[in-house]
Parts: structure tokens; sequence; C-alpha cells
């Protein structure tokens, strides 16, 4: 790994560690906090969308606040605080103040059986409750008692925060990349994703020329999508070429990719591509097994080519949606490695033009100083790449194409095509004519 | 097995034991008294096409009656009784009466070396000649001696018998299911069939509402359908969207599926659909492996998508085309597996509609009551099956398709579909829209 | 192998043994001697392109001829010498005399260390240097003294000789079979190639009736078939349905096929099924694997379907490009059996048409002869194919197509197809138009 590449990662699990302690949900101060960080890193634009605002078949819930949140006992202990780990209370809890025998609080009690020592994380976004999540072992070891709980939460107009970045290039077409910031304490999900996106932002604001806008996307999942798209749709329908839902990229495991709905689009394409060369054992996922914004994306009607590159699955691993998804599950090394990932992706994306060669039959390449002028039995092998990437530059078959039919990563070809281009052997056929 | 579908079987059989004994050819009483039981079950609209009359390639042949035949030895005594057998008598053999020594009788002779015990099933429709047929133990048996040979028989002008019912549903779109009557003595192929789809004719006039409109057709094999097609080839052309050979379902074998033509038709992709669900082991075969009126249905020109749903396929049980092909050959389980199996298919085509999904990125469930409003690990699992088809309804992918990309029988996605539009989330599209 | 295949093997071996001595190049006297052996088997017309003629990317090279050339040592010794090999002497080797230490001799030498018994073929066309080649065995026994070296070449304005033989059939659609006629003393490549098109098309000539015109093309490789392109590009891209580049077909081994460029065109599906039939064990090549004029005719926006049938590909055996690819790597057997496959390859081309059946439903084959008139258990096995042939040939499925479907190779359908077409049950549909 180059040495910028790991000095990244260390500086993203920094990020990390100051976000993690903020309690991001749908909507309030945590996200709020969140962003103030974020910005640190990329300009990122904020947006209030305001509570009751409606969006496709859905309504911007009010903003919610935690002043405090404890159950105590008998002995006026506070056995679960929400002081001590934001995930004890359930998301968008309403308020409630009162004593309750254990019977009575059982049912606002939630916590995993199988996993006896973690807090789960559990919210109820659209229907008023409150609860309590706590590690299951600590529940087993409850007496009856008469408990004091409160919540002192606040469910009231307000607004959601939602932020974009547009990084235009020089051409309209777009790469989307969107990344949710409404978990709680976690961090490989949600947190790697929103800090890996800020850092990738602030690599393509550094880099000059290319070709595609990209557009990133901060928003609370699946209501923040929806807003998003409501508000984007026409646009995004008419630019995104391809797009990516970052989460889950800060675990030390295999990478894995999420295709879209239908499979086969040039996201799918490029992103088996790279990982085929860089990350042999990778694994796929068909959309099928979708869990995150790309089912929004991807909704009929909206069609937008977005897949999901991660490293381990939300739901693939035991820590997943728990607290035991903290800051020792992630790691610089992993963060930087999907870091690179994702750049190799847009590289890749970006190299990906579509050419024509100008000759009619072979060119003599050896005029153009690109093939031996003495020709032996192993003479033709030299430049075998050069003349098969001209062979194949028909103006059908784009870069993408020509290097897995060469069975070679596409950024192998790159100094090939600046060596024809610039011999005026190749011509760019116009970008996009070739895709549909 | 429902019990009602095990009585139905019962009653099937019952039905063959009525039938067994009658002497159906291409024309004759035998193939009118078939379908006087056959009409106790549906009401079968009948209809004589005269000798004579041409269709396409071919001609209504002279209608052939039946007295009396037999072989007796110089003793007098009968050895081989069309009265005993009518499969001893080679189908359309023309009257002859005289005394012929045993070389002169051999060449009338048909019997099956390999299966010494069994008459073998012959006729001879479209060239005169005389024969009867016997188990070739019996014939190496027969002596050197003077054999009188009566064969009262008759050919001439007269009619051949077909039948159809029409059973309308709420469109014009219609399924054809073919089966034929002009075989004498034999059970699975072919009493089976004519009796399994009079009996399936039964219970569809007894369901209101159904959107395909049902074609039976009852016709002597080959110049029978023939007859048909060239008499409503334009309507059927227009109309039929998938179809069935019924014959050989009456043997306790596992199923078959002979294809369409060029595969791949509604008919091909249902039938494989609940078969793969509901008979794991069944065996599919080639149009190249046809042998019944497929043959006609699908030719080139006429291109209606017929398939033939069988159990054990003709001339794949050693008991096809002969006298072994009784009625212990056939059992009431498996004639109603068969009409299970049938109905099945019926209901698979009637339940694969398409639909779109009302909603722009994925509904708000929990709205609906649809979903979980507590948001757990788990939660989105179980409202799964509700999203995957509101995902895929994209006015594209059929109900099959969907039921095929989720692994699951279509039939249990019917209650999703309802609670969906009963929710106004989905919308059907345009029956036949979806189709080619 | 039948016996005039066998003499005509003979034949082929007889013209090889001729033309091997001649020392061929892209242009010279050794070309225009091998026309004129080649033109006592086929009309060959030639024509002569003067040196400096443009053709797309390229320009013909000056006349080169050769009078003498030789390294002699400091006793007077000719120790290499192009009257006892041609390959001794670099093709296009420009003028010299000199006297050099071995130290400034060795940059001019060129000898395989891994075979170090052969003399290499090497050749700078486009660059002027001069050089010789000769065994490695010996290059290691030069020792330090002075050598005389004598290049005595010319390289001036001439011309550069081409042939082509076009052999009208009833329709202007051409086959197109091109072989190259510049490599020196070396049997397989190439000799084999142009002796075995000048066989096949003394065979055409032959032969009254066919539909395609063949046009044998016999050019320099690269620079002729350039040249030749540029002549008759419009033409050939009109009229070309199927093409072969003949190389390496005088070597006993295993047969082998090189795919067009994208593959799936006529030329590769009538050669799989060819070779799939008459030489089970045959390699195939993508166009990846290229070396000769196939570079050229599949070149994009040329785009000619042509391939190339060989027996050992070239760079597939140690003898390729050296003087070790001589008369006894060639066989009389190894020639009559490619002349054999190839012939197969045209008649396939020729068989394959396009048919309709004329009858509605399967027609009454009794009434024409081709069915039995008694129907037993098997009489419809007998006429299978017959009806089959019938059956499929709807006018989209071409002969090959119905051929590969029924697992039959092309040729055992032809009586069938006669008997059909007399019988008047089959008519053709308009050649090509079943093609894309």
């Amino acid at each position: 790994m180059e040495a910028d590449h790991a000095s990244l990662g260390e500086q993203m699990y920094r990020d990390m560690e100051r976000l993690y302690p903020l309690c991001r949900s749908l909507t309030g101060a945590g996200v709020r906090d969140t962003f103030a960080i974020l910005r640190e890193i990329a300009p990122i634009q904020l947006q209030e969308i305001p509570s009751g605002t409606k969006a496709f078949d859905w309504v911007v819930p009010p903003e919610w606040t935690v002043r405090d949140a404890y159950i105590a006992d008998d002995s006026g202990e506070c056995i679960v605080d929400f002081k001590k780990h934001n995930l004890h209370l359930v998301g968008y809890s309403e308020p409630f103040e009162g004593t309750l025998s254990l019977a009575e609080l059982q049912p606002h009690l939630h916590s995993l059986p199988e996993q006896p020592d973690v807090i789960p994380y559990v919210t109820s976004y659209y229907a008023r409750r409150w609860g309590f999540c706590l590690p299951d072992r600590q529940r087993q070891q409850l007496t009856e008692q008469t408990y004091r709980v409160k919540v002192d939460t606040k469910l009231g107009p307000g607004s959601m925060t939602i932020g974009d970045l547009v990084i235009p290039g020089t051409s309209q077409e777009e790469i989307l990349i969107s990344t949710y910031i409404c978990h709680p304490s976690m961090a490989n999900n949600e947190l790697s994703g929103p800090v890996l996106a800020a850092t990738l932002a602030h690599e393509l604001i550094s880099r000059p020329h290319h070709y595609y806008t990209y557009r990133f996307v901060w928003v609370p999942e699946t209501i923040g999508a929806i807003v998003y798209l409501s508000r984007h749709l026409d646009k995004l329908k008419a630019h995104v070429k391809a797009g990516y839902v970052i989460t889950c990229v800060g675990d030390p495991g295999p990478f894995s990719y999420l295709q879209t709905r239908l499979g086969g689009t040039l996201v799918d394409k490029i992103t088996a591509h790279v990982l085929q060369h860089l990350a042999g054992d990778y694994r796929s996922y068909s959309w099928l097994d979708r869990g995150s914004d790309e089912r929004h994306y991807c909704w009929p009607g909206v069609d937008l080519p977005v897949g999901s590159l991660m490293r381990t699955k939300y739901g693939e691993y035991p820590e997943y949606h728990t607290s035991a998804d903290d800051l020792s599950f992630v790691t610089p090394e992993a963060l930087a490695g999907s870091y690179q990932m994702y750049l190799r992706c847009f590289e890749a994306l970006e190299a990906n033009r579509c050419y024509r060669c100008k000759t009619l039959g072979e060119p003599q390449l050896g005029r153009y100083g690109l093939y031996p002028t003495l020709s032996t039995r192993e003479s033709g092998l030299a430049a075998r790449q050069l003349v098969d990437l001209l062979a194949y530059s028909d103006g059908h078959h784009d870069l993408l194409a020509i290097a897995d039919k060469l069975g070679k990563p596409i950024w192998e070809l790159q100094s090939s095509v600046q060596k024809l281009m610039k011999a005026g052997l190749l011509e760019e056929v116009r970008r996009g004519s070739h895709r549909s």
C-alpha cells in the first residue's frame, strides 16, 4: 500500500473516533454535529428539510431530541443509561416518565439472546413508542422490583439535515456516491461510509481533469435518499451513469459487491473488473440481498444504476447493528484499502472510453516506431497488445470490453492508448454513444 | 392428495372402465359411443366431418364399420377373434373372406417377437389392406393347415366425429387443450387423455372467474387435429396463448413434459415452473421427441404454443400400443395426480399477470400495516417477499419471471399480490402487453 | 481416403518440390517463378503493383533482387552461402561488401540458441539493413578472424506481383480464399497454402453448378492483402459471405480453426460443423491468436468474415519459420486430407440453403411414398429425419441450423432435401434472406 494511502487510513480512523460518540438519528443535533466534522474534510452543502415534507410515499418525521434517558432500580441506581451508550435508547423513543414493575418494563426492553453481551440497535421512526436496549445477560439478571424510567426526549417540528457535494467534471454525466449518516455509535455500519465518502470527495476535488461529474450525497438512510431522489429525479435519471452506496467499508474482511437491480450495467461491469484484478476472492451479491439505499436508487421508475461496494456486507457479520460494531471492529488499513479500491473504480470509469482505429487494415506500426523493424519469429508478440487494442477499437467495444477480452486490467491498457492516440492511429468516439 | 381429488381419480377410472371396451378408430360408431359417455362429464359440442373432406394436405377417410372379424382353423374354431379383443383386427381393415394356407395368411399377421404375449396395435388408414394382430407366442404355434378368414367390415361414405368445448373467460385469449379419441381398447394411451380433459373441462365450467378462455378439443389423432386446425386456424393463431396435448396421464410414472417446437414459450416456462416446484424428478423432452398432435399444432406456419404434459411418454413404456396398455396399467391415484398437475398449470397461467409498483422508491410499508414499525436486525426479512415483489413489478417482469427470480412457486406470491393490490401499491399492467 | 484424393496429395507434394527451392519474398523473380508454376494448376490472373504504390497505411516496397550473398572466412571459404539455402540471407537485405571482424559481424547474424541446428527466417522489409541467418551451433564456432561479406542485392523501383482467380457461381455472393506467396524455402508455412489453393481452384473450375462465386487470392502476406483490399474493398464487403486464409495445411497434425474477429459468422459455424463431424479432436483458436492475413480481412471497417482452417497453427510447432519446415515436415496424405476438408467446407456452404415447408400441418407423407402405409409402433421412426427436416424448414432455420439441431452432418440431409423438393413439399427461400 502506498504511504499516503496508509496515512489516509489513519486520518479516516481518527475522523471516525471523533464522530463515533455522537448520537445520530434521522434528525437532530447529532446529525448536524456529524456534518460539522465531515465538512472539515470536504465542503459538503447542507440543506434542512422541514418535518412533514412529503416525498414520494414518505413524510419527513418530526425532529427528535434526547436530553436524558435511563432506567433506575429501586435503589436509585441507573442500570441502563443513554449517557453511557446511545444504543441503549430505542431511536425516536417518545417521552415517558414513570415507575414500572419488571413485567410492565419487559415489553419495552430489547436484547439479543444469541449474543448476550451486546446492545442491539433498534429504532421506531414511524410509530410512537419508547424502549431500551441492553445486553441479554443483564436483562436476564433483572429482578422483580420497581423500576423508575425516564425518557426525556422531544419529538416536534424541526427539520432533517441532508448534504451533498457536486464536483464538476468536463461532462455532465455523473457518478453518484451515496452514504448515510443516521446511525448512532456504530463504526463499520455506518461511520465508515460517510468518512470514506468525504475523503474520496476531498481527493477528487484535488484532481483537475476528470470526465465525470461526481455527486456525493450524505443522507439519513431511506427517508433521506427518498427526499433527495424526489427533488432531483429528472436530473439524476438524465445524468447518472454509475453509482455506489458506500457502507461497511472499514472492517478488514474481503470485498463484496452488491449488484444493481437487473445487473449488467456499467457499474456492475466496472466493479467486477476492478475486483477480479485486485481482489481475487471478493463476494458478489444479487440485488435480492440489498439492504441500503440502493433499494430506492434502483427502484423501478427510478432505475439509477447504483450498486454497493463493501467489505463484509451488513447482516453478514455478527457485530452488525450492535454495540460490538465499534471502533475495534474497523482498522485504518481496511479503510485505506477501501479508499484505494473506490479510486480504482473511479479511474476505471474514467478510463473506459470508446475508441476507433483510424486505418483500414492493420497499420504499419513500424512507421510509427511501435513495432520492431526486424521481423523474427517473436517480433509480433512485442507489439501484440497495441495491435489487439487497435483491432477491437471498432467504435463498439469500449475499453472495458477490450480489457476483458484481452484478460488485462483496463489501467494496463492506458499507456498503449496514449501511444496510439499520439501516433494518430486511434480516435475517441463520442463518449456515451457506446452506452445504452 | 385432497379427498375430492382422490374421489375424482376413482370417478375417472370408472369412466375409463366404461369406455375401454369400445372399438374406437378414426371414424365410426365406437367414436360416437365414446362421445356419448364423455358428454355425461362435460357438454362437448360434436361435429360430423364428411368423408372426402379436404384439410391442408389431408383427406378425411371413409367411415369404417366392423361387424365381425376372425380367423378360424380347419376345425372351425375361432383362434383370433375381434369380438374377444378389438386390437386383433388391423384398424381400417378392408372386407375379406376366404380360406388361406398359413403361408398365405402370414403377410396379414402382425405380432411382436420381443413381447410375445401381447397383441400389438396396428392400423392402415390410408392404404387398403386387411390384417390381424396376435401375440407372437400364439403365432409361432400356428400349424400348416387351411385357415378361414372373415373380415366383415365396411369402408364407405360417412363422417368423422370431432368434438370441442369452449369455456369462455373474461378474455378472448385462449388456452387450448387437445386430446384424441381414435384408439381402440388401450388405457393409458389413449383413454386417460380424453377422460382427464373432460374432467378438467367439467371443473373449469364450475369456476366462475377465470381470465383465459379454455378451448377443449377431442379429435381423432392427426386427421382430426388437421381438420380442426384447417377450420379454425386464424382464430387459433390470434387467440391461443398456451396449449397442451393431453395423453398418457394415467400411469403412475413420474411426469414428463414435451416442449414446443422452438421452446421458451409461455407454456414451456409455466409447465417447467410448476413441475420444478411440485414434481422434482420430472423428465423434459424436446419437440424432436414428439409423437402426437403437437406435431401439427407446432408446425411452421401453424405455430401454436402447444406442449404436452404427460406421465410416462408414449414410446417410453413397453406396454405402449399393445394390449398390455390395459386398465391395470393405470391407477385412480395417477389420474388424480395428473388432474391436479394440470389444474396447477392452469392456475399458474391465470396467476401470471404483470404488475407495476405505483410508488417511486420503496413505499413506506409500515403505513399500510405491511411492515413491522419496530426496526430491528431482522425486521426487514419479514416483509422481504412483499418488497421484492414490488421491486420487480416494473411492468416488464411478469409474475412468473418474478417467482423464478425469487425461487418461489407463483402461487405462493398470490397472497402478497392481493395485499399489495388492496393497499393500492400495485397495479396490473394490461394483460398480454408483456408477452410477445 | 478416396483414391483420387490420395493421388491429388501426391501431385500437390510434387508441385511443392518444384516450388520449394525458389527464393520468394514480397517482390522479385522468385514470386514470378512461383506464379508460373501455380498457373500450370489454375489460370491465375496476375497483376503488377508498382513500387511506391500507396494502400491504406502502407506503401509497396522497392523490388528486391538477390544475385549473390555469402560470408567467407579468411581462408576464402564460403561459410554462409545464400546459394546453399535462401534462408541464410535476411529478407530484403541491402547491398553490402566489406571485411569485418567477428565483433563487427555479430550484429548482422541471427540464430536460435534454443534450436541450434536450424536456420531461422528473418526479414527486414521496411528498414534498410543486411544480415545473415545461420544455425546457432555454427555461429558459436565462429572464431576471431577477418570475414569477407558480400551481399549482392538490388533494391529499386519495380513491382509486386499479386494474383487472383474468380470462379463465377450462379450468385454474386462470394467465398474468399486467400493465401500468401512471399516465404522462401519453407514447406508448411507457406508452400502448402498456395499449392492447396490452386488445387482447390482447379477442382472448382471443373464443377459446373455452384451457387457461390469463389475468389482465390495469392498475395505476399500483409502488403499484398492490404493492396488487394484497398483495390476491391467495396466489392468484397458487398459480396463476401465467408472466407478462409489457407496456410499450414501440409503437416500431419490435427486440424485447427482460427475464428473471425467477433466469431459467430457463417464461416465460423460451417467450419465448426464440418470439423465436429469429420475431425473430432480439432483445436479452436480465437482471433486473438491470429497471425496471417485474417489480421487485415477482419480489421474493423473491413470486417470480412474470414477465418483460417489449418492443421498445426503457425507458431505452435518448433519447425515454424526455420529451415526445419522443409519438405520432410509435410506429407502427401496431410495435403490430401486438407484438400478434402476444405472441399467439405465448400460443400457445406453450398448445401446451406434455407427452405420452407409448403404444407400447413405435417403433410401426409404416405401419399408421396415417403412414409410406411402400415402404422406400427416403429413406423414413424423410419421417416423421422424427413419429417424433422420439414418441421424445422420454417424459412428461418437454414440447413446448417437444422443439421446442428438434429445432430447430423449437413451432407447427410441432402438426399432428404432432394426427396422433399421432388415431392413438392419443400421450397427454397431466397438465399441470403436468412443471413444478416
